[in-house]
């Protein structure tokens, strides 16, 4: 189905689009937000960074915060923002967990009833999207796409790019859930679209089981805060993933930066509260 | 009105609630977030950290993502994360900008039509929500609240510490709108709050205006990213405030921490597409 334009922003001298389309694979109406630079035009198509987001998150929360347009902007690269899971299904539950059902897609096609009858972020993100966008904005090469992603969307883009080797020219995540067979989140979510007993189907959407099949050499730049809470509870596990890579000669850089905002303000808050 | 719970969530120990209540400041339903600490008891109540969200933001996005309830639980500290603007007032384009009318309510009463209906976030975060909240929680201690916030919940917990001498034990803020009158956000949404010719309204609801006349020491914690864009557009203006405050001999510790996690990933991204 063609995408039809709800907004247009104007956005670090390009603009950003506010786009959706009806989606088969997702059995539903898809949002999604585009930042088109300045420099792209359809004698020169620019190549293209996906941004998968995280839990909760919509294709808004990356986009208007604008982390990516401003460095988009410099270098003449358009950014995708997609949603996290379809909408609206009317699946009972689906909206009762901010880590499962809507919002938490974890960019995999579910098999388990009676998430099956539309979580296919999998084939939404890697075929329907693409294909609808490229097919449309002819100011957006297809053959220059790269991938990054925030905690799910951390482990969607590192899925992704392993699962199809050559689809993506780069991929990168902050704070990913870099191992998720082997964490609550991960647990939750591939039980409830695999099933428990589906340890095949997990591994094949687990960035540290991937990683060793890799064909090729990488170069995957991780993000970690040492003090993210979900760091410190095991839920992304980075160190499995530098596990395998180092196992098997892969390149990955996995960057840990300390601390945080937010507990040096409860801190202080703490210092006048508990006084 | 009393307020009810729509969700309870283990969280670090203690337990997150999903509340809605219905308000008459804002015309609306409004929801809201709680993290309940542990050690929280009628017999032992715990003082109170509210965190006011920024541009787009409900009163999920914090608490899911659970920025403060480690170090909150750690603490023994209650935090309460309330929505952004009223909800579906039906003023006309109220959604149509991510920076004005809906998720952006900026903490002011607006006094001009057609806002003036319902946007009333200053009188609900300081009056309706706080007496709705302790009267019903008698888990939390009312006499001890800070405030914190981000962006434009920056500006909300800064101006709202100085307009309520008392009322807060402590402020603190990221990268907060720290002089709205002189950046675009704030002319955008002061103009369509007050008015443009209301001047001396946007001085009532400018931190870097009310520090000087603030009646008590401060000490005021800020943080702001330097590889931050709204940073670098002007939009935060944290000099101004640091400058009022060295005149003034108020205490404020502004804390520049450099680099950005996103311009690193299009870099990365950039080495490969770019090629």
């Amino acid at each position: 189905m063609s995408i039809s334009t709800d907004a247009t922003i104007a956005s670090f001298g390009g603009k950003l689009l506010k786009l959706k389309h009806s989606a088969k694979t997702t059995n539903c109406e898809m949002k999604f937000n585009l930042f088109l630079p300045s420099t792209a035009t359809t004698s020169k198509p620019a190549p293209v960074l996906i941004y998968l987001a995280g839990l909760t998150c919509t294709g808004d929360n990356g986009a208007e915060k604008g982390f990516f347009q401003s460095k988009a902007a410099e270098k003449g690269i358009a950014v995708v923002y997609p949603d996290t899971s379809p909408r609206g299904l009317g699946i009972e539950g689906e909206d009762e967990s901010y880590d499962f059902g809507s919002g938490a897609g974890f960019y995999v096609d579910a098999t388990k009833e009676p998430y099956s009858k539309g979580y296919k972020m999998y084939s939404y993100i890697t075929e329907e999207l693409p294909k609808a966008l490229f097919g449309q904005f002819k100011e957006l090469d297809g053959s220059r796409v790269s991938i990054t992603g925030h905690s799910m969307g951390g482990h969607g883009a590192l899925t992704l790019f392993l699962k199809n080797p050559g689809m993506y020219k780069s991929v990168s995540a902050f704070a990913p859930i870099a191992n998720p067979s082997k964490c609550p989140w991960g647990e939750k979510a591939f039980s409830g679209y695999f099933g428990e007993d589906q340890k095949q189907k997990w591994a094949d959407h687990d960035a540290t089981e991937l990683l060793p099949k890799f064909p090729n050499d990488t170069d995957i730049l991780i993000d970690v805060g040492t003090g993210d809470n979900f760091y410190k509870q095991g839920q992304l596990l980075p160190e499995n993933l530098e596990k395998a890579a180092k196992e098997t000669g892969k390149g990955l850089k996995v960057n840990y930066r300390e601390g945080t905002f937010a507990g040096d303000h409860v801190e202080h808050a703490a210092k006048y509260l508990l006084k």
